[in-house]
């Protein structure tokens, strides 16, 4: 397979999107993409496309084709991804693929997402959707039940005091909440970056023991890159960033995982990632993870094999995964900080590990020195879809 | 590339679904096709699978994911395809892919849905979602009426008395009826098999002109193929068909589409698929194409070049789509005849096409001699995206 890089990004602000369709939203980042990567845009021979529940946001369930008319891009093909939260990483791995095959030279990976706009109630049924529907959702058992289930077996499988397992947790949100606020397409851009132990635990009761800041919030918007074989990146910009190895993995009804702080999705598409870059743990230096709630960011760091198993908890509240720290996580204030558009989520993870690697982070959130490998991680559903991408400054080694 | 093969193939009886949910009718197709293989589960790399509406249908928004685990194949992965009627064969594309680039050697492309438990007015409501939501679905603009329209602007477009077009259209509802009659997987099978003019211009009328036959029914049901490495093919079986090329095309709002008889999106996702294959529409002797509607066979024929424009019509009333005609079409009944569960129906044409070159077609529908050279045509929404794949008994002429 040939080398792949990533030579344009776009990113639309996160949040409340009164008035842009789907359609719209992913124009936009698209046409942010396309210009970042000074393409001409005929030059784009095929789109792909994250999106979860545009059926049920918009009555449209092809929004990349009506987007690829609108951008002057049609007949080439738009194909849309379901894998519920990491819809949009799924089709940065295909866009890869149809790449690294030779199949296509240039192609977009986008996705977008209208979830804030359908209201809590409503987008609360339609993400359960995304979790077994015979024995889960009868249970009434949603996402934030999932995480905060998990919360307790992790503080039980390790003996870890409770209080105390959930003062770590309120750390990843303190951390992420900071990032956040620095960043500018954040939902929260200036807002909550100062939050305390005291804030998070004492915020709203959303599912015991998850609190409102323990929460990633429901939000619209959409994100794109711009990808092509390795070896004309160069024609394009002076700072490709290289795809170099991902993993996807697929779950199932929660009642067959053993440990949901071990879901063995997670561990097997993580190792994937790393046996195809031929890297480890230690060579990453920015990660940009799946933190849907705070429980979710401890679970996500030693599946990854970041921390040992029971480790992360202590590891976040000692300042390991900030700046300066082991291993800095969602420097662009993750699902938590900057919002969670559901079908969008994955593809901006990867902007954000671009823009690191650019050095082009916002003023805070910039890992210094410019970091050379970085990997992102996007859960779909309650582990029933799990992708990781390991990008890097430089091509892979043979 | 690496050349690719179809070495299993599993295929549900169409029809109504009212206690199989998608994940049991997926894990039914699926069986079939391991089965069929002969290889063992476990040898399986990932899964490729195409739903439109599952989360409409039963709340579950991931069913290949719940499939996968039921079968014991996760944590390989599932990814999910959204194509609307086209999602099962934009599927089969993308797992030829993983497994054309080296990244995978054997991979499963499925589909299912459940669109007749659905009941015609939430399936109405639901499949419209596929059209362009601020401009079609505000008008009362559903499938049958973009046939509807199109039957008429064939027949101006071409002088052809509207009278004779109708009886035109009519002869391709016989002829796939007949053929849906004599599968035993059709949702039809042993009935309408001996349909006359009188009878489709005189059934119920649906959307003028089109009238109850002149439609494909609603139908639940799912389809399995095991793809893997040409150079492997014949450790599992004695007749492989090899996926030769593919082409995919996206649409549009129908207000962008100059005449809505010669979609672009048609066109291009053909011309892609023959010149990957090396070949051209004389050397395919047995054609799956996707006759949502009669009127849609007549356009579907002459935009991938099997006839001439304006001439689809009196070839087909002349018996040229039928066995011994110039291109057999839809010999397992077509969608018209068969069924049509919308994200398994790309697959099941495939499987259509493999029974063929295997000399495994029902009695009445097999193509003497056993072809050398199929093809298949999917369409997803009103043109918004087209799928093709073309098939071989022998592998890619280099």
């Amino acid at each position: 397979m040939r080398d792949v890089a990533i030579i344009g990004i776009g990113h639309t602000k996160f949040g409340r999107s009164e008035k842009k369709t789907n359609i719209e939203l992913q124009n936009e980042a698209a046409m942010m993409a396309i210009l970042d990567a000074g393409i001409d845009k005929k030059d784009i021979e095929a789109v792909f496309q994250g999106a979860v529940f545009p059926g049920f946001e918009e009555g449209q369930v092809m929004p990349g084709i009506f987007s690829n008319s609108d951008l002057g891009l049609s007949p080439v093909p738009c194909t849309r991804f379901e894998g519920a939260c990491a819809s949009a990483t799924v089709a940065a791995r295909d866009a890869f693929m149809y790449v690294a095959s030779g199949r296509y030279d240039i192609v977009m990976a986008c996705g977008t997402e209208r979830a804030l706009i359908m209201g809590t109630p409503y987008a609360t049924r339609t993400f359960a959707m995304g979790g077994h529907s015979t024995t889960e959702g009868p249970a009434g058992l949603t996402f934030p039940g999932v995480f905060a289930m998990a919360a307790r077996l992790y503080s039980r499988n390790y003996d870890i005091p409770f209080d105390r397992t959930l003062e770590c947790m309120a750390h990843v949100s303190i951390k992420n909440h900071k990032h956040g606020a620095l960043n500018p397409k954040s939902q929260f851009y200036k807002k909550l970056g100062n939050l305390t132990v005291d804030d998070v635990r004492n915020s709203r009761m959303i599912c015991d023991p998850l609190t409102l800041l323990d929460c990633c919030p429901f939000s619209d918007g959409a994100a794109a890159i711009i990808i092509c074989a390795a070896d004309i990146a160069r024609k394009y910009t002076d700072t490709p960033v290289y795809m170099l190895g991902n993993g996807q993995g697929a779950g199932g009804p929660l009642a067959r995982i053993e440990d949901i702080t071990k879901p063995p999705s997670r561990i097997y598409s993580a190792r994937e990632a790393f046996k195809m870059a031929g890297l480890s743990p230690d060579d990453i230096e920015i990660l940009e993870l799946h933190d849907c709630f705070t429980s979710a960011e401890l679970i996500a760091l030693e599946c990854m094999g970041f921390f040992d198993w029971g480790e992360a908890a202590e590891a976040t509240a000692e300042g390991q995964t900030e700046i300066g720290g082991k291993i800095p996580t969602n420097m662009d204030g993750g699902l938590i900080g900057k919002g969670h558009p559901v079908g969008a989520t994955g593809v901006a993870q990867i902007v954000s590990v671009v823009e690191q690697m650019r050095g082009d982070a916002p003023k805070g959130n910039q890992v210094d020195p410019v970091p050379e490998y970085g990997m992102t991680d996007t859960l779909g559903g309650d582990f029933g879809t799990l992708v990781h991408h390991i990008l890097g400054r430089s091509k892979r080694r043979k």
